[in-house]
């Protein structure tokens, strides 16, 4: 079974694009609308898609109608382009074992995002699955990112330093999982970017949230990291196609990476 | 509008009781086998019930019928008994406030539990619903609430008092919405106890996981503190019937609270 970041350098490497096509519909409309828009994002915005990652929240927010629809998306993704499940979740190992199934076993996504708060027992039952990755929150693109992660330990070091403590814990317990990290881009300095390694990043923030990919770029990452666009793709610019959109955000960050893409 | 903690406080002192029926049906048997036992568990445990809390992962397990069949429960509630519903979830406060629609618009629940990783500003739109509350994950009960909550800052205190912290904000904030805390009993000792104030607290950890009731009893806590069991009224002692399992831990809770009951 190839490993999840296995297959992430494979599509990235295929497709020249490190672009994670975010799927955050809007549940004004409801969910027979939301099914119209997303079939066509997904068709129109694929081969320029390192990855696809529909964000939970939204479905939910239409109901029952709204899961129904991310279950039927889901079952019909385009072949080889990996799904991230936007999830964060963060519960007790007997009750994550759970969420594990339902995201990995039932609807078969590639990886999943997590939320650390609970400690390295919570994200333990999903490290178990070969050939499947998880993104912990490390340090995300919002304001609030200040509260808790970036506070300084009595032992040294900021907290999240922690959770990327967490893939050398999977590492030596032997876990065939993958371990990223969700990074915000209004978060990446060049000492953020150096704390974590070779493990692959899940990058929001750019577009709406309006960071700037110059230190990413600069850092001499080998790993498979990932820029998401979520609304700049979806409601942004609505004279430009989702294709347009698309293409232009994998060659705005083709041409910032150069030659490590 | 009454407050949530309102509420609580009203449902303890006319049931005497400060028992959390927690609904976490095992999802292998399927939505219409967990519906028959959910909704003789509600019916059966309801007048020894300060609160129900459903938590979303096992109903996501059994995918869209199990969601479907949460909605379907939190429609068919038993007046006056507030519900808590279990989702942990931790977004972006644009994310977040598709989730508080969905909990407290779409299906009605009296309180969400939430994850605080990603910092105050992605709790705040839960905060802007009168007459509901939200339990921030402070300690939880599983032996990797060591690996984050319990770390000693630079500034002083633990990561969890930045927590606790958040209760302050909020009201200098003016929001209506109540603030309370997840602690689990296995970490509930006086030092820890101490920090929550008059914070109503969500106290997992009683039964399947172990944890003893003396320190908090002992404790002069003002606010509708409720404690959860869930396997242990679903699923432990088959010979005793739903309703003779909740008096029976209700029992054992008023027994440990005595006057402060």
């Amino acid at each position: 079974v190839r490993s999840y970041v296995d297959k992430l350098k494979q599509r990235i490497a295929a497709t020249g694009s490190r672009l994670c096509v975010g799927l955050d519909p809007r549940p004004e409309g409801g969910a027979a609308e939301a099914r119209d828009m997303l079939r066509a994002v997904v068709r129109e915005t694929a081969e320029f898609a390192a990855a696809f990652k529909p964000n939970m929240a939204y479905f939910e927010a239409m109901g029952v109608p709204g899961l129904a629809l991310l279950e039927e998306l889901l079952g019909d993704m385009p072949e080889g382009v990996p799904v991230i499940l936007d999830a964060k979740r963060g519960d007790i190992g007997e009750t994550q074992k759970y969420y594990a199934r339902a995201y990995f076993e039932n609807w078969k996504v590639d990886a999943v995002t997590l939320s650390p708060y609970m400690g390295f027992d919570s994200i333990e039952p999903f490290l178990q699955y070969e050939g499947r990755g998880v993104y912990l929150l490390a340090v995300t693109s919002n304001a609030g990112s200040a509260d808790l992660q970036r506070l300084a330990l009595a032992e040294g070091g900021e907290l999240f330093h922690q959770v990327v403590g967490f893939a050398a814990r999977a590492r030596e317990h032997g876990y065939p999982g993958s371990v990223g990290f969700v990074a915000g881009l209004t978060n990446l300095v060049p000492e953020v970017l150096e704390c974590f390694g070779d493990a692959p990043l899940l990058i929001p923030g750019l577009g709406a949230q309006g960071g700037e990919l110059s230190a990413w770029a600069a850092a001499d990452r080998t790993a498979p990291d990932v820029i998401n666009v979520s609304r700049g793709i979806l409601y942004a610019d609505p004279h430009l196609s989702y294709a347009e959109k698309a293409r232009n955000y994998a060659d705005r960050i083709a041409h910032h990476t150069g030659s490590h893409a």
